[in-house]
């Protein structure tokens, strides 16, 4: 079974014309490439917190755990783990620890992403093995950025099974505590969550349009000057967006930068530091 | 183009089952779910060093960008950008910052992903809106998942359309001096590196397997118990593994506590708190 696709055909020429508008709102204008099944399925993500009164089929969970076991992974290190709740009144508690979000409880699957720092600490202790690197800041992104990599190949995976997925950062509010229901030894951090169902048909929404090309992507240096125009542009694409969604069309600088306006727009993650300490985290 | 495969053809179930197999050096025991094209680029997946002398075709890495913009990003505030660095001598200097690995300047294309929290303060900045959440350590970790999510979204990509990579840590040894050849402003921090090209048709590498689900999946709550004799099973199967390619069946365990034994193990990552103050970053 070959995943390259040629892109003489004109169906996918089309089809990767679409997604492409659909990303950024705007016409697309370099060279049209290659084209598969599997890009089809990466443009065409959206966040879905509405979901269908649906089980996921047999053998999921372990697809979507294969999938993202395949990720790339530091020095093959595997500082990640995953914890899997289905139970109702856990996604109950989950959905509250994460800011009241009804959504976590509601999806058939909630799955906590976990940068796992544990495992390899008990191999050296079974061993007589000092682990003097665990506890410098560097082992603890490490951790992170395993659990980012395998999560986002599971959601690749489960798009691609037809389900939908979000990602909740909320999980991060009270880091202790979520730890504690879910029974984390120490130097295991849930880093965020992810819903996972079939999207409820009568609430679609819309791929959301991105940043233009040109505000992320830099060739060779970073071009911190030729930005503004480009987020300007930006704006007035998420205005309309938002128009369509019925929402105000305050754009995307505003909105955004309300996130960051204080310490307490960060809903509680302003002492993240204080908890990842208290998770055993020496941040060295 | 529906993405959805259906499970019943014999094709695609011995597809799968070879896929799993591969992936974990052990038989696949759990229900063989639906499988598709996405899911066979996924589970391929391979870390590939040894590029062949090749171009990419015209309009890669702009679809490679498209795909990492589909990811998901937090509140949509997509904190991270990308250098695309194809210049010979640059990808030089950065194989050397990154403990010199020859495959940074040998492949066509090496991206370095970055968290980028200096777009949004240079837009507060020009609307005079205060951006006091920047300052925060949970900030600096929206912004490295962002990227990792993007990343990995390139990679599927790349891997769909035939292409090869491999992620590169080493460009955190030394983030300053990277920050300083690619010329980043303060508050943003090169996440990682990643090579990108055609894998060297005469030095293929081998799927590697991974540890046990039983190992990083967990059910409700984290089991720190049972863990230890699906690690030894890995260790053998790795041992396998090692041997069929040439290397000492040193097994997982010993070969992983090997890069935590030391601060000095950490190739000079144990510094990264440091580097990232003078890079601007508070980690409040």
């Amino acid at each position: 079974m070959s995943t390259v696709a040629e892109p003489q055909r004109p169906a996918d020429i089309a089809e990767a014309a679409r997604a492409l508008e659909a990303r950024y709102g705007t016409p697309w204008s370099a060279p049209l490439p290659a084209w598969n099944e599997t890009l089809d399925t990466l443009l065409a993500h959206r966040s879905v917190r509405n979901y269908a009164n649906r089980p996921l089929p047999e053998g999921t969970l372990q697809t979507l755990i294969a999938a993202a076991q395949s990720a790339s992974t530091s020095s093959n290190l595997q500082t990640w783990s995953v914890v899997a709740v289905e139970n109702p009144e856990r996604k109950g508690r989950l959905a509250e620890l994460a800011g009241g979000q009804s959504h976590v409880r509601k999806a058939p699957l909630f799955l906590v992403w976990l940068a796992d720092l544990a495992r390899l600490e008990a191999a050296g202790a079974r061993s007589g093995t000092s682990v003097e690197g665990l506890h410098y800041m560097e082992t603890l992104f490490v951790g992170m950025i395993d659990a980012a990599l395998a999560a986002q190949n599971a959601v690749v995976a489960l798009e691609s099974l037809g389900m939908s997925a979000v990602y909740i950062g909320g999980i991060r509010n009270q880091p202790e505590q979520v730890a504690a229901e879910l029974g984390l030894p120490p130097r295991v951090l849930p880093v965020f969550g992810l819903c996972v169902g079939y999207a409820d048909e009568a609430s679609t929404t819309q791929v959301k349009p991105r940043l233009p090309q040109a505000v992320v992507l830099h060739r060779e240096q970073y071009d911190a000057h030729s930005q503004t125009a480009a987020i300007n542009q930006y704006d007035e694409v998420m205005g309309e967006f938002q128009t369509s969604q019925g929402l105000s069309p305050a754009g995307w600088t505003s909105r955004s930068l309300a996130r960051w306006r204080s310490r307490e727009s960060l809903h509680g993650r302003d002492r993240l530091r204080d908890a990842l300490n208290a998770l055993g985290f020496e941040l060295r």
